[in-house]
């Protein structure tokens, strides 16, 4: 049987996979807006922000009122402190989902980008979609062996960033420069998620074994 | 006379403001390597990123030491949830200057910052070193009405970046693809350079007022 403090940290962990459901619903849509110039996704988006910010104070006040009720050590500790960090990594995800759908919003009833780009950013979704899904699993199961696999994601995503910059800068680019600017910030939010998915993994990784996994820059 | 808890609170404060020193020293050589376009700075910049992170690591083993042996509760766990928050906004604030650094290494022996745009980054620059200067005073001082100005700063950031975008889309923009890329680029760093002394400033604000402040996003 779990004691009480057990079952409010599970319930803890709960939140989190609710929030981070919160989070990969907010960048399949704004992905989605942004594909097919999708007004009224993109501002669905951009008005859930708001639930993902509230999910993150309350859930930070549990954590903080659980520490300060049970004054957890080791182990306990750690999971609360890292739960922490999980909630403002996964807050900052939902604001770059909402700076994606805030792309779309600005272009509509034109698409944001440009057909040149088209594959590249899709790809960018895919992959974003793709390390969300087993940042999921990682903070459910735990599973290391997934966490290591968000790095391999996040590298795959920093050649995508690159290769935009590359085309950017190519004689196919005839799009301008407004264009030109919105898709190095659109690189630059998919590259963050990323980078924030990879920084929750080596949480959980730390929380798992005690370990740091290998820090990238 | 303090007691042992507070004496090791009061050391944990001391860390975060050498902290916050040695993200104040990257910011204003990061600026002087853009602006001087010199090399050795950049590459200073570029070298004492690893001591902030480490500085972060130590720091937050520290402060969750403390929480594990002392178990505080109210003002005391309050304080010590927020240095840890404020230690991983620090951290980002020092990538931050770390990437601006990079910037003017990789456009070296050019300058990165055109004429054109000299003033608006120097102006971006003398408006981080206010806004880190006035945070700085923020967390030795719990000054809470410098922590409000934080935020009138970030809206001269704001402003200044919004600028930036405007003369990159101007006629006057002669300068190609690749620098409207790196000054994109150059004034997201900046602007959020001042989100996170903004985010500091909050949460100095929340921990002696129990209050929010208003937030902006």
């Amino acid at each position: 049987m779990r004691d009480m403090f057990h079952e409010e940290l599970e319930g803890i962990n709960t939140s989190l996979l609710g929030m981070a459901a919160l989070v990969k619903e907010a960048l399949d849509q704004s992905c989605q807006a942004l594909k097919n110039a999708d007004l009224a996704i993109a501002e669905r988006v951009i008005a859930a922000d708001d639930t993902i910010d509230h999910t993150q104070h309350d859930l930070d006040a549990r954590i903080i009122n659980l520490m300060a009720r049970q004054q957890p050590v080791a182990t306990d500790l750690r999971t609360l402190v890292t739960a922490l960090r999980i909630s403002a990594d996964l807050e900052r995800m939902g604001d770059l989902a909402h700076h994606i759908a805030k792309l779309a919003r600005m272009r509509y009833p034109n698409k944001a980008v440009p057909e040149l780009l088209s594959t590249t950013i899709d790809n960018m979704s895919n992959a974003s979609a793709r390390i969300m899904e087993k940042m999921v699993t990682v903070l459910q199961y735990r599973d290391i062996a997934r966490a290591l696999e968000v790095e391999q994601d996040d590298d795959e995503m920093d050649k995508l960033h690159r290769s935009i910059i590359s085309i950017l800068l190519s004689d196919d680019w005839t799009y301008g420069i407004e264009t030109a600017i919105d898709m190095t910030l659109l690189g630059r939010y998919f590259e963050r998620f990323a980078d924030h998915a990879v920084s929750i993994s080596h949480r959980v990784y730390f929380m798992v074994t005690g370990d740091y996994a290998e820090e990238k820059n």
